[in-house]
């Protein structure tokens, strides 16, 4: 006589925050209790916060960066330097670059890596867009900030491939120990790059 | 040189994102983003989930359980027995027993325990509600379905004094050994219980 715990309303809502990541069935009805108990603080705002989010937010149509504007607000930025575009495999990492604050240049969202296992080819990522963007007059680097994964890094010889005669260069991010990293923690691989690419103090 | 990684329509929604039970400041950047990527599948139904809960959400003025109208569905359900009153810490826990639909009487939300050291008292709790209801002609028992820790221990014992002259049954939860639960990996107290309540086969 398994009967629903709440009324279809709360169910619903149970049901949608168990679809967003990070949570499960479980932690979706401690959310939506949580959401019920602080209505005017969080439920609220949050339910029109998503509402103007689902109505404004566009993919820029240049970079494919997300804002309210397209192109977006860092494409139209004059004090940014238009010869370097950073190439990320997905927002998040954009997101993680800006956070930084070490990126003076453009951003190219690539939408994924390449995975022939799953059928991700170039044409399903926006690799044809950034070989036209590249080839742009005034772009002298492309700075591929892939993850140091198998998938980000055959992607990134696949691009630097497609950029070769460019006439531009193409560059990486540096592999080495991390800031704040112990090396007893560290895997071979990056302990090697540390070495190989170490540096005069 | 630090600067926001999006526009202020997503940062104010990865902020309300982060005030949630279970999501952190990371998890709900990719929260923001994956609701971004649902926007018709997820974040416009649930946003309007969320605004509708806030509207119509009420606690049930004689139980304390949360439905859209007050008595709630199970107060009003005739097809329930009356002569029992289920009392739980917290809504969560009424829903726990809902589900497993093993409750056919009432149910009492408590709104916690009493925790003389946080300056909680039986006035925070609706203590005084509960002991009206129980003495309401047709309630034959009360049983409190608290968790299994000091707290709820000393807040039953507290009830069960308040109760004592209502001429009502009180009862509580029996200890032993969880459906499916392993012997090996059972506390002493649990396995003591367990001894202790054992049943002819």
């Amino acid at each position: 006589m398994s009967r629903k715990a709440a009324g279809p309303e709360i169910e619903e809502l149970i049901a949608l925050l168990g679809r967003m990541p990070g949570l499960g069935p479980r932690s979706a009805r401690r959310a939506a209790l949580h959401l019920i108990k602080k209505r005017e603080q969080l439920m609220r705002p949050l339910a029109a916060a998503m509402a103007e989010a689902a109505e404004k937010i566009v993919a820029c149509a240049e970079c494919g960066n997300l804002d309210t504007i397209s192109p977006c607000t860092i494409c139209q930025d004059a004090r940014r330097d238009a010869s370097l575009i950073c190439v990320v495999e997905e927002i998040g990492d954009l997101w993680a670059l800006e956070r930084a604050g070490v990126i003076s240049g453009h951003y190219h969202v690539l939408g994924g890596t390449l995975s022939p296992l799953d059928g991700i080819g170039p044409d399903d990522l926006t690799i044809g867009k950034l070989v036209e963007r590249a080839r742009q007059p005034g772009v002298t680097e492309v700075l591929l900030a892939f993850n140091a994964t198998i998938e980000g890094q055959s992607t990134a010889h696949y691009i630097s491939a497609e950029l070769e005669n460019a006439g531009i260069t193409i560059s990486r991010l540096a592999h080495g120990v991390p800031v704040g990293g112990e090396l007893d923690y560290l895997d071979e691989g990056t302990l090697a790059a540390a070495i190989k690419s170490r540096r005069p103090l």
